[in-house]
C-alpha cells in the first residue's frame, strides 16, 4: 500500500476508534470522507496549524459536521494542537473535542457546524469577507488577502435550503474563491436517497452559476487533488466538486445507512482494521505514518512564513491601512456616548428611522461595519451612506436578496472571517426564518448584529402574517442573544453600542410607526431598565414596565392613574437581558420586591415579564396573532388603550390591597 | 381592445383602486400578474366558487401573497363570495379581504401566504396530498381524485430555500399534477436581481427533475393558458412554467422596483386608467366585461356538477370507502381513554419509545393520519407500521428528506388539502428549522402535529448544536400553538389526544432518555397540569412543578424535602397551555396563590414558569446552551440534580419565611 492510502487509512482507524471509545458518533461519514480531508490538509489547505487563526489563511468549513471524528483525527495529525489524549477524550465533558465541531473550542475548526446546511453558508460568508477585505486593503503592488473558503457537504446539506439560498447568491456573487466539496454517498439517515433526493446536482449547480467537476473514485487522493486544483483555475465562478464517496467506506456497514449513526462494534471494528492494513492498536499510529505526517508538517512552515512576510510587507508600505487593518482585527470596546449630543432630533421619527440615523452615524466611526438585508433595506432603512457590494467594489451594503436564513449564516461567516462586524435587517417576524443562524451566532460568541424593524402588530395593514407577537420573547430567551427594543434616541444608542460590545448575536427591535419621543440619558439606557418617569413621594402603588412604542402608552397611562389618586412609576425596560446584568441592589432599586402591583406593556408575547411582575400583577400584551387593520385599531382590539389598561391596573391594585397614596 | 385584454386590464385597476383606497399595498406584483391569474380562473382551474372548499376541486396557492389584490379583485369577478363592498375594505379591520390571503377569511383562498417560499411548499404538500388520496380512494373504474394544484411564485420565494426544499422533493416524487408558474419581473423590493439572483431558472428546474416552459409575453392569456395545457400533458414530472412579465405593467413606474409597494397616487392612477383603456370610476366594472365574467362564472356549473356525479357514483359503488372518506374529510373528536389500559408497559422506556408506541397505536384507529421525517425516523421513532410513500404507493410514512422547514410547510398543505392530519418528526432543536411553518399552521388553524424528540440537554454526546433549550418555551409563546411535554404513558397518549383535537400546530416534546414511569390516569393527564405527589396534611411549604424527564427527577427531590422535614407537593404540567384553560378553581387548587415558595424544573429555559412561580420562588432549568457530555454530567453542570435543588429549595422556603411543618 502506498504511503498516501496508508495515511488515510490510519486516519480512519483513528476516528472509529474515537467513536468506539465515545461509544457514540458517526462512524459512517468518517470513513467515507476521509480522503477528501486528508487531500486538503495534505496538498490543498493554506494554513498554520501553529496560528490556526491567522488572517491569511485558507477556511475550511466541515458543513457536515457530524464528520467531526475524521475532522479532529486530521487536523491532530497535521499538527494543530490536538493531541491524542484529546482524540480519547471526544465526546467528553470539558473536552476540546466535542461531539460536533466547535469554533473557539477546537484549534483549527473554523465555524461550530451540525445543524446542517449552515455550515455551506457560512463558508460562502468566509467568500464574501475574503473578497471584502481584499477590496479594502489589497494594493496593486501588493495582494494581502488571497485565501480560498473550502467547505464539505452531505446530502444533508444540499437538502437543507439554507445552502440553496448562500450558494444561488454565491453564483450570483461570482465568488470563485469559494469551492464546494461534496461528499456524495447517495445515502442519508433514514436510508437511500432514492425517491427523496433525485435532483441532477452538477446540473443543479451549473445552473446556480457554478464552474462544476465531478471525481469519480472519491479513495483516490491524486483525484481529488488534482479536480481542487482545476477548481482554483477558474476565475470568474465558484466551483462545486461531487466526489463519489462510500458511506461506512471498508466496514462491514459500508454503502447502508445503518454506517451513518450506529456504532460498528468490537469485531467489526477488527475486521476493518484488517481490510484497511491497519495493524496498530487502539490511538496508536504506524511508526512509517507519523512519520510521514510528520515531515508533511513542514508544508506550513513555508506558508507561515510566508505570511507573515506579506504582513511584514504591507505594514512597511502601507502602514496606515495595516494601523485600521490591526483595529479591525483586534475589535474595541466602543463607546457612543457623544453621539446623543451629536445628533439633533427635531421631529418625532420612527425606531426604524432613529435606528438609521444611529446607524449611519456609527458606520462613520466604525469602518468594519458592513450593513445588509433581506431585500428589505428600503424598509428597515438598515444600511450606511455606501454602495451595494453586489455592484460596487467599494460598498458597505449587501443585498442578501430574500434569504434571511442565508443572511444570518453568511453574516456568521463574515464575523468568523475576521475584522468584519456584520449588521443585517428585515422584519421581525422574519427573524423566525433566521433563527437557527442566530442561534449558532451565539453559541459560536461571534459579534453580528440583526436589526428587526416592524416589531410589533403596529404593522397594520400587512396583517398578521407580517407582524411579529412572540418574536421577541422568543429572543431574549435564546442563550447568550441580546434583545433590544429601544424606545428614544438615546435608548437607540445605547442599543447599538451595546450590541456591538456583544458577543453573540444582538437583536435591536425597532418601530415601523413613529415614536414619542421622552428625554433620557445614556446612562441610564446602558442599564437595560430604568425609571423614566418617578411616583410622587410616599406609598408607591405599584410600577409599569414597558418597552418601545409602548413606553409612551406607559406614560400616559400614568398621567391617568396619578390623575385618579393612584401613585405609580414609570420604567423603561429596553433590554432585558441587560437589565438581569446589573446589581441586585439596582434592580432592587427599580422594581422593589415588596411592591405586589407590577405592569408590564409590551405589543408582544407577555411570558417574558412574569419574573418581573410575579403572580399578582398583569402583563398587557399580544398573546395571539395580530391582523389586517390600523394600528390604532389592532391596540384597542388587544385592549392596549390608555382607558383599558388604568381601569384594569386600578382593579389589580384594589384587588392586591396596596394602600393607595392620597395624592390630593 | 378584445374582451380578454379589456378584463384584464379591468381586474387590474380594481386591484389598483383597493390599493388607493386602503392607501397601502402593492401595486406592482398586481399589475404584472394580473394576466396569470385570469387565465387560471378564465381557463383553467376546475374550482367550484359557490363551493371553496370542494374536495374534488384543483387547488390554487398565489405564494407570493402580496399580490393578494389582485387575487381578490380575480376571485370577485369570477365569483367567490367577495363583494365590490368587500374589496372596498380591503386590508380593513375584521375585513374578509386582509392585507395577504388568509384560508378560511378570504372564500377561495386555499393558503394563508404572504411569508415568502411557504407557498410554494404548501403547494408541493397538496400535489403531495392528491396522490396520497387517490392512491387511497381511486379505483379502476371511478378515479374520484384528480386535481391539478397550482402555486404562482415570483423572485421572492424562487430565493427563499424553503421553496427549493419542497420543490426538489416535488421533483424526486414526480409530482406531475403540481405546476408552478413563476411571475418572472426581475425585480424585487431593493432593486433588480443583477448580482443578487443570476441563476439559470429554467436549468435549475430541470435539474430539480421539473418539465420546463417558458412563456415570453406574460401580457397574453393565450400564451400562458396554452403553457399550462403544454404543462398538464407531462405525465411523470411536475411542470414549471416562467412568465415573463413586467412588475407594475402600464404604471410610470413599470419595470421599477418602486412600483412593488409604493402607492401610485391619484395622477398616475388615472394615468394608467388610460393606458389600460378603462374608463368606469373606481370600484365600478364595465357593463361588457362584467357581463363576460357572468358568462365565464357558466363554466364552473358544469364543474360543480361533474363532481357531484362523481361522488354520487362512488357513494353507490363503494358505499364503505365513502363513508371512511366523509369520515377523514369531517374529522371527529378523539378519545383514546382506552389505550391507557390497552397498552402494557412492561419496562422503562424513553419518551420516543412512549411516543412510537402510542403513535402507531392511534394510526391503527385513525385512518388518515400520515406520519413523516426531516430523515430522523429511525431516531425519533415516530412512525406507523406501514411502508414509505415515496417507494409505496399505500406507504402512510413520508421521507421529507433533511429539510425541516419544508415539512412543516408541506403539512401544512397535507392538512390543507383535506382528510389527511399530518404528524412530522425531527429533533426539537431543530424545530427552529420549522418555525415559521409552524406559526402559519397556527394562524390558519389547520391541524398539525409535530413530533420533537431529544427534548433537552439530555441528548448528551451530539453537543450544544443538537440540545434544544430554548425551543420548548418559544413554542410554548407562539399563539394557538400547543405543547405537551410527557412524562409518562398517560400523558403521552393524552398529548396525542389534545393534539389530535386541536386546530393548529401541537408539538409533542419527548424524551431521548428512559423515563421513570409513575402511575397517572388520563382525567388527571387531560388537564394538562395535576398533582403527582400530594403533600402531607398540614401546612403546605412548597410546590415543585415539573415537565416530562424532569418529573421523577422533582420527585426524588419531594422525598428528600419530606424526610428534612419540608411539606411539598409535585405537579405535573405537560401542557401549559392546556393548564391555562383550565377553571380558575381547578388552577387555584393546584398552585394556590398563597403559596409563596413555588419552583420549577425543568431541562430548558426558565422563562415560562415565572407566570406560576411568580418572583419569590425559582425556576430550575437550562437557561444556557448545552455541552458534549453524558447526560448525568451535563445535569451536574446545570445544578439539576437532587442534592443541588433541594439545598436551594429549603434556603428559599426559609427565606420566604413560610411556616415550616413539623411532619415528625
Amino acid at each position: 500500500m502506498d504511503i498516501e492510502s496508508k495515511n488515510v487509512n490510519a486516519l480512519r482507524i483513528l476516528a472509529v476508534d474515537m467513536i468506539e471509545n465515545a461509544k457514540s458518533g458517526h462512524p459512517g461519514i468518517a470513513l467515507g470522507s476521509a480522503p477528501i480531508l486528508y487531500s486538503l490538509y495534505s496538498k490543498i489547505l493554506n494554513v498554520v496549524p501553529d496560528e490556526p487563526d491567522n488572517i491569511l489563511r485558507d477556511r475550511f468549513v466541515l458543513s457536515a459536521g457530524h464528520g467531526s471524528s475524521i475532522y479532529y483525527a486530521t487536523l491532530s495529525a497535521f499538527g494543530y494542537d490536538i493531541s491524542m489524549q484529546d482524540l480519547k477524550n471526544f465526546r467528553k465533558l470539558g473536552s476540546i473535542t466535542p461531539g460536533h465541531p466547535e469554533v473557539g473550542v477546537v484549534p483549527g475548526v473554523d465555524a461550530t457546524t451540525g445543524p446542517l446546511g449552515q455550515g455551506v453558508a457560512m463558508a460562502v460568508g468566509m467568500a464574501i469577507a475574503e473578497r471584502y477585505m481584499a477590496n479594502r486593503f489589497n494594493k496593486a503592488d501588493l495582494t494581502l488577502f488571497d485565501n480560498y473558503t473550502y467547505t464539505m457537504m452531505g446530502e444533508g446539506c444540499l437538502m437543507e435550503g439554507v445552502s440553496y439560498e448562500a450558494l444561488s447568491l454565491a453564483g450570483s456573487l461570482k465568488l470563485n474563491k469559494l469551492i464546494v466539496l461534496y461528499d456524495c454517498n447517495g445515502v442519508t439517515l433514514d436510508g437511500d436517497i432514492k425517491n427523496v433526493m433525485e435532483q441532477n446536482t452538477l446540473a443543479y449547480f451549473k445552473s446556480l452559476n457554478f464552474n462544476t467537476i465531478e471525481v469519480e473514485d472519491g479513495n483516490n487522493v491524486n483525484q481529488i487533488v488534482e479536480a481542487i486544483n482545476l477548481a482554483k483555475r477558474c476565475k470568474d465562478k465558484p466551483s462545486f466538486i461531487k466526489i463519489n464517496t462510500h458511506i461506512g467506506h471498508g466496514s462491514v456497514l459500508q454503502d447502508s445507512h445503518k454506517s451513518h449513526g450506529q456504532l460498528l462494534g468490537e469485531e467489526s471494528v477488527k475486521a476493518l482494521r484488517e481490510k484497511l492494513g491497519v495493524s496498530t492498536p487502539a490511538f496508536e499510529m504506524d511508526k512509517s505514518v507519523a512519520r510521514d505526517f510528520q515531515i508533511q508538517r513542514k508544508r506550513f512552515d513555508v506558508i507561515k512564513r510566508n505570511f507573515k512576510e506579506k504582513l511584514k510587507a504591507y505594514s512597511r508600505a502601507y502602514p496606515g491601512d495595516y494601523k485600521v487593518l490591526k483595529s479591525y482585527i483586534d475589535g474595541e470596546e466602543y463607546n457612543f456616548e457623544s453621539l446623543l449630543s451629536e445628533i439633533s432630533i427635531d421631529k418625532s421619527y420612527s425606531g426604524r428611522e432613529l435606528g438609521a440615523i444611529v446607524l449611519d452615524a456609527i458606520c462613520k466611526k466604525v469602518g468594519n461595519i458592513v450593513c445588509g438585508s433581506a431585500d428589505l433595506s428600503s424598509s428597515t432603512k438598515a444600511k450606511c451612506n455606501s454602495t451595494f457590494f453586489n455592484d460596487d467594489k467599494t460598498g458597505r451594503n449587501i443585498k442578501f436578496g430574500i434569504r434571511e436564513f442565508a443572511m444570518g449564516c453568511i453574516s456568521n461567516g463574515l464575523a468568523l472571517y475576521g475584522g468584519i462586524i456584520p449588521v443585517n435587517s428585515t422584519f421581525l417576524v422574519f427573524s423566525d426564518y433566521m433563527k437557527p443562524a442566530l442561534r449558532l451566532t451565539s453559541l459560536m460568541k461571534t459579534k453580528s448584529i440583526s436589526v428587526f424593524t416592524h416589531d410589533s402588530i403596529a404593522v397594520g395593514e400587512d396583517g398578521a402574517t407580517h407582524q411579529s407577537s412572540e418574536q421577541l420573547s422568543s429572543l431574549r430567551m435564546t442563550p447568550n442573544t441580546l434583545v433590544w427594543r429601544p424606545a428614544n434616541l438615546a435608548e437607540v444608542i445605547a442599543s447599538f453600542e451595546s450590541s456591538l460590545n456583544h458577543n453573540g448575536a444582538s437583536c435591536i427591535a425597532l418601530s415601523r410607526q413613529n415614536l414619542v419621543n421622552f428625554e433620557s440619558d445614556m446612562v441610564s439606557a446602558r442599564k437595560g431598565g430604568y425609571i423614566v418617569a418617578k411616583e410622587y413621594k410616599g406609598e408607591l402603588n405599584g410600577i409599569i414596565i414597558a418597552t418601545g412604542s409602548e413606553v409612551s402608552l406607559a406614560l400616559t397611562v400614568k398621567e391617568e392613574l396619578m390623575r385618579k389618586g393612584y401613585n405609580v412609576r414609570v420604567v423603561s425596560m429596553p433590554s432585558v437581558e441587560i437589565f438581569n446584568l446589573q446589581s441586585e441592589k439596582y434592580r432592587e432599586s427599580i422594581i422593589p420586591s415588596k411592591i405586589k402591583s407590577i405592569f408590564s406593556i409590551e405589543a408582544g408575547n407577555t411570558s417574558i415579564w412574569y419574573q418581573f411582575i410575579g403572580r399578582y400583577g398583569k402583563a398587557f400584551g399580544v398573546d395571539d396573532f395580530g391582523g389586517s387593520a390600523k394600528p390604532t385599531e389592532l391596540f384597542e382590539k388587544f385592549n392596549l388603550t390608555k382607558e383599558e389598561i388604568t381601569k384594569s391596573i386600578i382593579s389589580i391594585i384594589k384587588r392586591n390591597g396596596d394602600k393607595i397614596n392620597s395624592l390630593f
